[in-house]
């Protein structure tokens, strides 16, 4: 029967510093290239391997993916890398720490960008030091200003339907690297969980969570690898 | 104008031992590692940023092509890898070192499968340690037991015609990273190098061989990066 595992990238040198990150391609830490590898000799070590891999378009969630797959003898299968896999935008919160976050708008608004569902940040200004409009690596694509995390949804599931799930369909083990947002775009999809509830789900780093599908390719439970 | 760089991978442990490797999957050393970083420093250094990768099923030139995409910046381009891009099959001699394959054949039988064209080395014995025809990476594939370079470029050759050729035609910046023998596949190719001549031709590690295209997509003189 096909899986799908999902990996959140590793720790980040922004998650450490608790800054906003969104598309800004911020690299692991040393913690980060610990716990990409420790998922990658788990799967190793539950003779889970993948067979087919997504990732983004940002460094740490494709470095991840390189990391776990090299340490799961696994570094030669096919990798397609996707910008709808990308991190929610955060818009104008880019770059902000928390305490600078409350500092300009407010503790109460922060907790409502945070937690909303639909209400997305702030957009970027364009020109700002985070505008990533004239990226190469998004060369002919719109990129946007801010994304709520239904905004992320909405990118995320057309091309779940499009790319990944058909090689589910062809019986692959798809191993899907990624980030906080888009992997609760598809924890959602996948496990039926409701507006109000998913934004309050926490995705851990690096810690590979998988689905079984049946032979109508539907999902089973979702479970943590480590609890297999 | 398109332009093609040929990276063949850093040092491996067996390029050290000087043992015939092939098909088996060895890793890169230290030395390696640093080559590989080192080849996309250059291209991040001369502003030859490539936008589409090309690489074989073995660690040694997937990494090679990792650290030197993460070096200048391109990690996040499409890659493609692919069998036909891997290694000349050495057959009976993998992981013999020079010593040991002198001692068994001789060394001017040794010349011969070093030098000639199309003369392959005895086949791999079925069962052999080195016998990868039950790997997983090559499900579906009549792995061979033994491999010319004539037999080498017979397969190297349609793939280029096929899945890279197009790329470079579409305005691509492409990079390949393979290995020594794969890589006089494509030099013999686009330089017009006669079968007497290419088997003397050294290629290599880790300095990038670049070749520009013409509006006709006719290969220029091909050059390494550094002399640029």
């Amino acid at each position: 029967m096909p899986s799908l595992i999902l990996v959140r990238h590793g720790q980040s040198q922004w998650n450490l510093e608790n800054r906003f990150t969104g598309w800004w391609d911020v690299d692991l830490t040393e913690k980060g290239v610990t716990e990409a590898k420790a998922a990658g000799e788990l799967l190793a070590g539950t003779g889970l391997l993948p067979t087919r891999a997504f990732t983004s378009l940002q460094t740490r969630a494709i470095k991840t993916l390189h990391l776990a797959l090299e340490a799961c003898g696994r570094l030669w299968i096919p990798e397609t890398k996707d910008w709808r896999l990308n991190e929610r935008h955060y818009g104008g919160l880019t770059g902000l720490n928390k305490a600078e976050t409350a500092a300009r708008h407010g503790e109460e608004q922060v907790k409502v960008w945070r937690r909303s569902f639909d209400v997305p940040p702030p957009v970027l200004e364009a020109g700002s030091e985070y505008d990533l409009s004239a990226d190469p690596r998004y060369a002919g694509l719109d990129v946007p200003a801010t994304e709520s995390l239904k905004l992320t949804i909405e990118r995320v599931l057309p091309y779940w339907e499009a790319a990944i799930m058909p090689e589910l369909a062809n019986g692959e083990t798809v191993i899907v690297s990624a980030h906080g947002n888009s992997l609760r775009a598809l924890v959602k999809h996948l496990s039926g969980i409701s507006d109000e509830d998913i934004t309050g789900l926490e995705i851990p780093t690096g810690e590979p969570i998988v689905y079984d599908f049946d032979d109508k390719m539907l999902a089973g439970e979702r479970h943590y690898l480590k609890d297999r």
